[in-house]
Order: C-alpha cells, then structure tokens, then sequence
C-alpha cells in the first residue's frame, strides 16, 4: 500500500499522520475531522524556494493562493514562512489583515474586484494589484489618488494557451473571463502612462489548475516575453516582474499526475534567463502562486463510518460527511484514494466499495468504485490530499455541520478552527424585523 | 418578454417582485441578494393542498422538504401554513424547534442518521422517522426505549424507478445509496414486530428531483402496492400511510418542464383509489415532500454588473456573485432566465452575452449564452426562480460573504437574514490554542 510521506503505521494497525493517531484524533475532536499536518505545508512551502534557490534565480516571489484554504492559523503559517498571500477578495484580504500578515507581502487578484475592495487594499498598503481589465485600472487610479498613494499593479493577461485539464480548472485559453487580450496591452499600458496613481510593475498570468506539465508554463513565459518585447520596442516600457500564477498540479490519487516542482522551477528559470540574454532584457522577478500544490498533500479528512448498504450492484459505505465538506468529486469529478484508519495491517477479506457522503443526494459520492478491508459500522476512513478546495468550498447543504480542524506536528495536536454548532445556523437570522415599504 | 406572474414591471421600466422595486431593494440591502416572495411561498402551498383536497382525497399530509431552504422566517410561514416539514439533519430539525415549528409535523428522513439526531428526534417527539436501513431500525427502537417512547415510522424502499432527470437527482433507481430493497421489506417488516417501541406506519420513497411527468409517480404508487399487498398477505400488516416524497420538477427556463401539480395529485389519488379498490386495501394518508416546488419560483437572485469584457468569441458580464451563492449552474448544468431589473422597458441593442460569476474559477458561468439589452456597469440583474439549493448550498469559497436573504409581500419588504460580514469569516478560527499530545 502507498502511503504518503507524512503518514505512519503503528504496531495495532492505526495510521497516523505526523505522528499523531487518526483514531486518537477522531475520538477527541469528532469526524469529520479535517487533519493538517503543519510539517507538510512548511515542506511544501519549501520545495518552491530550494527550487528557486536551486534554479540560480536570484529574484523570486511566492504568494500561497488563499483559495486552495485559508484560516487565521494558516495565515501565521505562510507569514512565518515568509513568502507571500494571494488573495481574491475583501474577505480574504481581511482574514490575512486580521492575523497581522504583513500587507506589503499581498497579492490583490480576481475578475470583478468591488469598489470597497480596492479601497480596502490600497488603504492597506498591498504590495500589488493584478489588474484583471481595462475599466479596474481606471479605478485604482481613482481610489489611489483619493489616499495619495501609488499603487503597484500587475496586468493579467490572456495567454491563450489551453492546458490538458479539466474545462472549469482551464483558465487561459482565448475565451477566459480573466485577464486582458494580448492584443489590448500595447493600448492599456500607453493608457496607464496617463495614470499617475498607477505603477506598472510587471505582468501576469493564470493558465489553469492541475497542470501537470512543465511545457505549459514555459509556453507562458514564451508568451510573456512576446508582450515584454513589443512594450519595450513600441513603448519603451521595461517591465520586471512577471508572474506565472499557480496551477502546479498534485495527484490526489493514482489517476493522476504531480507536476515536478524543482523540474518546473527550474525550467521556468532557464527559460527567463534565456529569452533575457537573446532579446537583452533584464532579468525580471519571477512571482507564482501557488496554492493547491502547498495545502493539498498537507491536508486528510477523517470520516466514521455510519452505515453500510448493499444494492443490487454495489456496496455503500456511507460516511458522516461528503460533499458539504468535499465537493470535489461532484464538481469536477476529482477522484481521491482512502484509507481505513483503524485497520491499516488488514490484508485479507478486501471486497469493492463505494464509499458515499450522507447528504440526501444521489451525487454525494466520494469515492465510486475502491477495495477496502471488510468495514463495520464505526471504522474510520482517512481520504488523504483533501488539504485543496475542500473546507474552502464547504457548506452548510442538508443543515450539515462544517468540520473542525487540527493542526499536527510530530507527535502534537491543536484545533484551529472550531466545529460549527446548531447555533451557527440561525445566527444571521432576523425574526422580529416589521415590514416596512419603500 | 414572459414574466412570472408575481413580477411587475413599472413605468420606468423597473422589474418589481409582489410590488417592490429590485432597484430599491439593491440600493437597499446591496447585492448579491435572495428575494423571496412571500405570497409565492403561500401560493405554491396552497396548490398542493387545493390539488388535494379537489382531488377528493380526505387524508394527506404535506411536509415541505427543508434542504431546498431553511431559514427561521421560512420555518414560520410553514407552520403558519399549517402544514409539514421535512428535515434530514440534527441541523435542519434544530432550525425548526429553534423556531418553534410543531414538532408532531416534523418527519426526519436521511440515509445515514447520526444517533445524536436520532435521540435529538425522538426527545423532542418528531412525528415520524423515515427508515432508510435495517441498522437504524435498532437504533431507534434503542433510543425510544430509553426515553419510554414508541416511534412512528415509515420503510423508506427504493422502487427501482429511473426517472429521466440528472444522474445526480435521480434517487430511487435500482443501485441508490437510498433505502430498503423491496425483496428485503417483508424481512424488515417481521423483524419490526420484535421491536416495541417502534410503530411501523407506512412506507416512503423519493424517485428523485425535476420530475416531469405525473407517470412516474403513478408507477411509485402501484410499487407500494405491490409492497402493501405483499405484507397483508404474508404478514398480515397493514398499513395507513404511502409517502411519495418529493422532487416534483419545475422549470427554471425555457428549457426544462415543470409538472402540473394539479394533474399530478389527482392523478395520484385516483391511481390510489382504484388500487384500494381493486385490492380491498383500507384507504392510507397519502404524504408527500415537495421542497423545489415550494420555495423554486418565490425566489429571485439580485446581483449588480461589476465588469463587462469581450473575449474573441464572447462578451461577458461579470456580476458580484455567481456558484457561491447558485452553485447549479456548475454541478448540475442548470439553465436559468435573467432579467435586466433596471432596464425592463428597453427593447433594441439586444446581444448575446454569458453571465459569469466573480469567483476565480472558470467554470463560474451562471449562464452561458443569453440575449439581453445593451449592458453597463452597476446595471442590475434579476434571476428568477432561484429560490430553491441556492442559498441553501452557498458558501465562503474566494472568501466571498453569503448574500442577505430580504422577504417581500405586496409592496412590503423586511430582512429575514442578514448578509455575512467579514467578522463572520474567523468567528470559528482558533489562533491561541496550545499544542497537545495524546
């Protein structure tokens, strides 16, 4: 059986994970339970940094996308690792600004940013704005003006690259919501020469999520310095710094492919410095943002089982969460590997399952078709790498509870989010209010 | 241009819901917005009960179906109703009792029941417990006997019915994670016999959601039959209650079909008289669950354009909210109309354009390809029949607040749920907690 690197198998047949009992977790903090290990995102923070480091890449910057999974905890995490946030809204921005992360290492990104949330940022002090189109330039201006303040941006642009993914995680290809056509930058960035409020800094691109083949990003860098060429020659504009965005894809079962990181790293470095010698650029910072590829492997999600049904052609294990917690496999039909928690040394009576969430829907599936030991009623399951688009997605669908999570290091545990109670779902109702009329 | 019959267009060519301006209503509450129509709600009510009693049916029992959407102000309207509700979580059952909704009204259904529900349940004497498997049957009877109760309930089958409607809403075919195989019933129904506190009542079944066809419900009835029959005969148990669950379909646009409700009840009772007939069969309350049909066109989603952008083959609108607050779009290729709220008069300069949602990700596209007028930003936007697993499955993704729920009747308008703020999004977040070891 494969187990990833940050799990272990006691002498009774308990998986742990860091060091710490799913079964021991399971019984102090209830299911489901999503389990961080604190080790594997400071690992995974650190694989994109040697990889820079080791690329000879002198000027780099990493801001973890906020996206894939934020809470205050993880914003201590990313800020004592000291690379940057990626955020895509007031709220995040508030989450990060709450836990005193340093402003001056955030990203501002998204495609309809509000009003209140520019003004929220350049108030803030972000480091950069990710310009998404023409009218938010205008915009920024304005609000930055009002505050005396110059704001760096970035300009997102549309690469049209199509990377080999699933249609709702492919964000670059021409058609994409996102970003400025390649054809509109020589007219933006003359534009921005009359916006004194505005810093343009460098440009930047998101080809998609679960990308797992280095190819695509050089592709990008390739398009990249298309643009900075043309800019330079016609505008005489230099820019340094581009952004590659995120995407780097992780295998969150044997279906799948991880991209190499240290490969891709190191290729997208290569390639920048190859294109500044022969077009004689200077060597612009190279900026990521990377998310998934930071929470996912970090993150399993411990579940009990609560009954177990027979149909004419299939065996149900269904568990006490599922797609209020996990809506990956619904939406984009992510497949996910599991384990039985309690009986890791099981090797005989194995038998095909389907392992289904408790929501009253047929869709809440979580894993179709898998071979587990023979399961009873209170076994627990661990579905590993669900660190990615799981809590941050979650909802209260069929009055579910949102889970608790724990953090783990080496043997240590702590909740940083607490379970939702009962209570939770009717705080934001009003009952007493009177009708009133326009 | 086809209006819903509680919509109303004013002079200045504003889009009003019971009367109320969604004009004022935005300028008001702000956007994204849930407008629930509060007569809508009554009127989808009272279709069922008139369809009842018309039908010359003496005994049923309508229990509307919580996970479409429960809210606190939504808990009183049906009771004030005076009809049923249908919960399938601690969550769902506590928002009712919460509310003071008459527990005997309350059925609980779900296909894997925590036993902390079950005892919340039986404690505070819900009427009824649908049965989804053998195992829950002991545990119920468990946990009346511990409280001295007798628990009424009902066998939730599964009919092997495969109505044609999306994989995922399609519940009652032959491999669902749902119910009692009928060949197990007669087993199950023996072993009842054993168990003194409970109180078998009747039998259920949901064939799943956006049924069109009375047909489909017809083939249910005459299953139950069978199953009625079955057990009289063999077991000599008879019983007093079919329930034929829920998931009558409506149409959310041109393209889907909603069912007569009117011709579906009278359809039923009469499948159901002539089979009582025919069999000598005592004649059972007949219980449905409708949720969709209830909740679907009383709802109305305001949201304001943000930003427009052309992309070589497609103009968007982005708005400020999109699968956060209506994830149907993306999980189950919903289609829906879209209304211009401040522009209802205009009638040239129409173009094809996509609604698209402002979270980072591209498969938020709300709709795909519609025509509307000419549109500008800060333009308002009115999707209707949004009422149903809208809010109801929101959440915080991209750190996005969820919407503020606002109730209208006939030119009146009051909050029943306030919008989420920023505070809302770490009231859970734990950053002072110390490691632990077990």
């Amino acid at each position: 059986m494969y187990l990833p690197e940050n799990m272990q198998i006691s002498e009774q047949g308990i998986l742990k994970i860091s060091g710490v009992s799913c079964v021991d977790l399971a019984k102090k903090y209830a299911t489901p339970l999503l389990v961080l290990d604190e080790v594997q995102i400071r690992d995974n923070i650190n694989k994109f940094n040697e990889a820079f480091i080791k690329s000879g890449c002198e000027t780099f910057f990493i801001a973890y996308a906020s996206k894939a999974f934020l809470n205050s905890e993880m914003c201590k995490i990313i800020d004592d690792e000291e690379i940057g946030l990626e955020v895509v809204s007031g709220g995040e921005l508030y989450i990060a600004l709450r836990n005193n992360f340093p402003s001056k290492k955030i990203y501002f990104n998204g495609n309809n940013k509000l009003g209140e949330e520019i003004e929220m940022a350049i108030k803030n002090d972000v480091s950069t704005i990710v310009v998404d189109n023409e009218e938010e330039l205008y915009k920024i201006n304005k609000i930055s003006k009002k505050y005396g303040k110059k704001t760096r941006i970035l300009l997102r642009i549309i690469p049209k690259i199509n990377p080999n993914t699933h249609k709702y995680l492919s964000t670059g290809q021409i058609d994409s919501k996102f970003g400025i056509h390649s054809e509109d930058l020589l007219k933006v960035t003359k534009n921005i020469k009359g916006l004194d409020n505005l810093e343009l800094n460098g440009i930047h691109s998101h080809i998609g999520s679960q990308i797992s083949e280095p190819m695509y990003y050089l592709n990008l860098v390739e398009t990249f310095f298309d643009s900075l060429i043309t800019l330079k020659e016609r505008e005489n504009v230099v820019l340094n710094e581009i952004d590659i965005g995120g995407g780097f894809g992780i295998s969150h079962s044997s279906n799948e492919k991880s991209i190499d990181i240290f490969e891709t790293i190191n290729k997208v470095v290569s390639c920048v410095k190859t294109l500044t010698k022969k077009f004689e650029y200077p060597m612009p910072k190279i900026s990521i943002e990377p998310g998934r590829s930071i929470i996912s492997t970090a993150g399993t999600t411990l579940y009990t089982v609560g009954s177990i049904k027979k149909s004419a052609n299939k065996k149900y294990i269904i568990v006490d969460g599922g797609m209020t917690d996990n809506i990956r496999p619904c939406l984009y039909d992510a497949k996910y590997q599991v384990y039985v928690a309690n009986k890791m040394k099981e090797v005989e009576n194995f038998e095909k399952v389907t392992i289904a969430g408790r929501a009253c829907e047929s869709g809440d599936i979580l894993i179709e078709e898998t071979s587990l030991p023979r399961l009873s009623v209170d076994d627990l399951l661990a579905i590993p790498f669900t660190g990615d688009y799981t809590y941050s997605m979650s909802s209260n669908y069929n009055g579910f509870l949102r889970p608790a999570i724990v953090l783990v290091n080496e043997g240590k545990h702590k909740l940083i989010t607490r379970r939702e109670v009962y209570e939770d779902l009717v705080t934001k109702d009003i009952t007493n209010n009177i009708w009133q009329t326009f």
